[in-house]
């Protein structure tokens, strides 16, 4: 068709007198009066038709819709009588008089209305995608992704990052998660794998020159799928060369300040840096939620002086989470010792103060002059509580830390507004239990930190990496890292992980060569923007920022995929189903 | 590193006396008259480093890089001595004196210099393609792709389209060019298979509402590939609701006009349209290139009036090319009859008209009289030669198109600049002699010419669709169409091409249930972009547009992908290599 002139949120005042042609989806129909009234809906809003029986061509065509129909009218636009406007429409003081009506479309009744979808089983709604899409509030997710798409590619242009596209048919390779992989036809027996990164492409555009690079680039990963992943999803991945870490974190940060300024009107403060011993010992966690309350707190030499428990006396650590304003019931303790042990503590003790004194579990090891001196180290006000966990550091601090995020969320008292953090320094490497070696905590490319390079070959798990990551309101956004552009300095770390030299070269070959023809120092970051999204929107799952995703057992719904194929097919690329 | 200030083509005369740092490549060096000359390259080119013995350390230093070395130089800017500028460089009136140099990476001595890389064999530079991505000439086409993206986004982004991923685990659709398939890990037996294009999805959108969406797109087809063909390439999809067809084609032209200024710098002509009719009319194609001359002539009646010769009497159709200020010799005339034949004519007349009159190939059959007729009739002036291939009209055509290109090529008559061309109206089936039926020429969603809905079932062949493409100087740039909505229509189209409902319903189910719960009227098209910036920078291949192509053969041998992975991979996905 032709001839639309305006959106229906564009229709207002200032068109009255006027004829204008709109063209949408009946959102509603009712008769009232003798008169048939519409809203007509398109991708900006609601506007309102109002046929009169006097016009009998175009009211027997009104009288014919239904909802969903499509719809194209040419009106005169008039003032809604007095008392009629609807202050929630941008057309709300307004409303059309038909001249012409043109049926586009016929629509059978739906499976569930869009207005409606909230309330409707999610299976469902992803079979008819196309009608859970029209719900405003999923279709304004998809308006504020591209947004924020828009604004992160405008801040790229204009610091010289070059948008590069990177192989979807790349290598598998063994490290990481598990690839999907793609039969060759012309190399049968043979496989390509989609990227879970861009990872040695983006490092390999660093050692060809491009400086600085960015992509908002699809990656996959074939995972179990939790309630809320997907096997593909979208990064915003970026690389640069010549710059420290300090520089890299500078750029990143104004990235996402200027597109929470450019998607939200939002301006969002300086972020937090702090290293990862310090979100560790102050949150429990290596993405706190800095929304969520104070820092833990370590009362190790407190609980020592003051707890007679020789327990406690032996534990390596003891920490504390104070809740403050907090006067919890003796149920509600009961219910925090409980949640303590379901988070691995071997047990709690609580501490309450009020007008009338201080309380605690422990009473059997404390007096009163301990309780003062233990009180008095959380800085505990008169309707405060403390929480201490004693045992192994990391791990008790792990249990404070969810107790800390627990009790802000049970009592509401988590803030509003975005708190980034940068997090620095992550460990190098890890223990694997499961290997029974070390494994790379970020990849084997991340730089370790320039004071800790030689506890590589004698303390590795004490070595610091030049690894970051981006963290707002609790979540991970983004992890990033400068590499190693060394051959030895790269060989070491090798080495420390227990690989020879012939499985590096197997494994890691083209990038190692590649750094022995000019490699510049570089560094890099890669956004996860489904999550990114999906915190700006508010939403509750990817699922509702990303236009057809799969359920958590991978599949699609709407276009039944997977799906069986024929032998032709899989004879072609050399395979077959295994029996 | 840290402290880079400058980039090399920065380093301009106003910074004579400063101290600025640059880093980059050590792209030349020269010992002469005792000093030390250094071109350091980066992203932007050159700036050329002079040390002198005096500092005997950074002398020293300099004295080891190698070619290929990355290096950190701190120093003065200082002007060149008189006559050793270089008009040619940014930084060429200066040059900088180094204060402190720091060798960031050493450089074994590469298989080939970046400089030299023109000359260098193609599957070298595939596997040290970040010694060939170096060349400056290579790199500019990806500054210049990175500004197409941009400018591409920049203009669909002003005019309301939403930017919306699609997925890249599809369904596998029997229709097109062969699926690259991906095994299922989660359902065994089943495969995702990756996208040919977001076609489907795209027009789901539509159905949801989403008005206007464009994608910038990777999809994948498993073709066998000829020379200039990739397995995955990347395109600019588009689609829009409550549009009429020359909406859709004023508003994508005003984009590649917008994308050609803020690229280029060109400020092209509004396009030409033409009718598919038409094309193959004047140019015996349906992507013509306007650049390479006047259109082809219908001399039919000219020569049944005037050309006695029974087989001519008898054909349906003659046509003629003429080759303005052309005097052939004998021995190119020959060649033009082979090159006639070669392209499948029965034969080639020709007419050339000089200074002394007219000769021709067909004196046998002519009288001065009929050739003077003739000549008139092609409007041949005194150097001018005319071509006549007669026999069934479109090959004919296609005959002549390809002598008009031929000529324009040897005779170096294609003229400068960018002939952009709609040619609409294209046929909406083919007869496939393969499988001795209907197929659609775009796809079956294809909107048939409202004036031809009555033949579709009386003589689909001359059935016009609502499709169309952009060619650019004589290559075809992108293809669309207005896509049917109402499930009636579809049906007939269906019907047409021979499937039955049943084989509708699992081809194409989920699109046809979309349509009956309110679709409105949409149209899209599809630019092939890698193309697209091809023809923009002059390259010859794909391959220099794409950052890491594969092979004819589907290699990747820099990745060395595909490869072959390991049985458990293979046990996960439940398939196995066939015997």
């Amino acid at each position: 068709m032709e001839g639309r002139t305006h959106y229906a949120a564009a229709v207002t005042e200032e068109l009255i007198g006027q004829t204008v042609t709109v063209a949408g989806w009946v959102h509603r129909r009712r008769d009232h009066g003798g008169l048939i009234f519409i809203d007509l809906r398109d991708r900006t809003g609601l506007v309102q038709i109002v046929a009169e029986p006097v016009h009998a061509e175009n009211f027997a065509e009104l009288d014919r819709v239904r909802a969903e129909f499509v719809v194209a009218i040419t009106g005169m636009v008039r003032a809604r009588p007095t008392g009629m406007e609807n202050p929630e429409l941008a057309s709300g003081r307004i409303e059309i008089e038909p001249l012409r009506v043109t049926i586009l479309s016929e629509a059978k009744t739906p499976p569930f209305m869009p207005a409606e979808a909230e309330n409707v089983d999610e299976m469902l709604r992803l079979k008819y995608r196309y009608i859970d899409l029209r719900r405003p509030s999923l279709l304004g997710n998809f308006m504020l992704r591209d947004k924020v798409l828009m604004a992160v590619r405008s801040f790229f242009h204009a610091h010289g990052f070059l948008d590069v596209e990177t192989p979807s048919l790349a290598r598998s390779t063994p490290e990481g998660a598990r690839d999907f992989l793609v039969p060759s036809r012309l190399a049968p027996g043979e496989f390509y794998a989609l990227p879970q990164s861009p990872q040695i492409f983006k490092q390999l555009l660093m050692v060809a020159g491009f400086d600085r690079y960015y992509q908002i680039a699809k990656v996959f990963r074939d995972e179990d799928l939790r309630a809320d992943r997907q096997p593909e999803f979208t990064q915003i991945d970026v690389e640069m060369s010549f710059m420290s870490q300090s520089e890299i974190l500078d750029m990143m940060e104004a990235m996402l300040r200027q597109v929470f300024y450019e998607s939200l009107g939002v301006e969002v403060a300086p972020f937090e840096r702090m290293t990862w011993q310090q979100a560790m010992e102050g949150y429990g966690s290596d993405k706190p939620d800095l929304r969520a309350g104070e820092p833990l707190m370590d009362l190790t030499s407190a609980v020592r002086a003051h707890i007679a428990w020789p327990v406690l006396q032996a534990a390596p650590f003891a920490g504390g989470a104070v809740m403050r304003h907090y006067q919890p019931t003796r149920k509600q303790l009961d219910g925090w010792v409980e949640f303590a042990k379901g988070q691995g503590a071997s047990g709690l003790i609580w501490i309450v103060k009020s007008g009338e004194g201080l309380r605690t579990s422990a009473g059997k090891w404390l007096d009163e002059q301990a309780l003062q001196h233990l009180a008095a180290a959380a800085r505990l006000g008169t309707d405060d509580t403390l929480m201490i966990v004693a045992g192994e550091k990391f791990p008790s601090l792990a249990v404070l830390g969810q107790m800390r995020l627990e009790f802000a969320r049970q009592e509401k008292r988590i803030e509003d507004g975005w708190r980034f953090l940068w997090v620095t320094e992550f460990p190098l490497f890890e223990w694997s239990e499961e290997e029974q070696r070390l494994v790379s905590a970020h990849h084997p490319f991340t730089m370790p930190h320039p004071e800790d390079i030689d506890l590589i070959a004698t303390d590795p798990l004490r070595v610091r990496s030049q690894a970051y990551d981006v963290v707002l309101n609790g979540t991970e956004l983004a992890s990033g890292s400068l590499r190693i552009y060394q051959p030895e300095l790269q060989a070491k770390i090798f080495a420390a992980l227990g690989l020879d030299p012939e499985e590096t070269e197997e494994k890691f070959g083209f990038l190692i060569h590649a750094f022995q023809y000019g490699a510049p120092p570089h560094g890099g970051i890669a956004f996860g923007l489904d999550r990114l999204v999906m915190l700006m929107a508010g939403a509750r799952s990817l699922r509702e920022v990303i236009a057809f995703p799969k359920t958590a057992k991978g599949v699609d719904p709407l276009m039944n995929a997977p799906s069986p194929v024929s032998t032709s097919q899989l004879d072609e690329v050399g395979i077959q189903i295994k029996k």
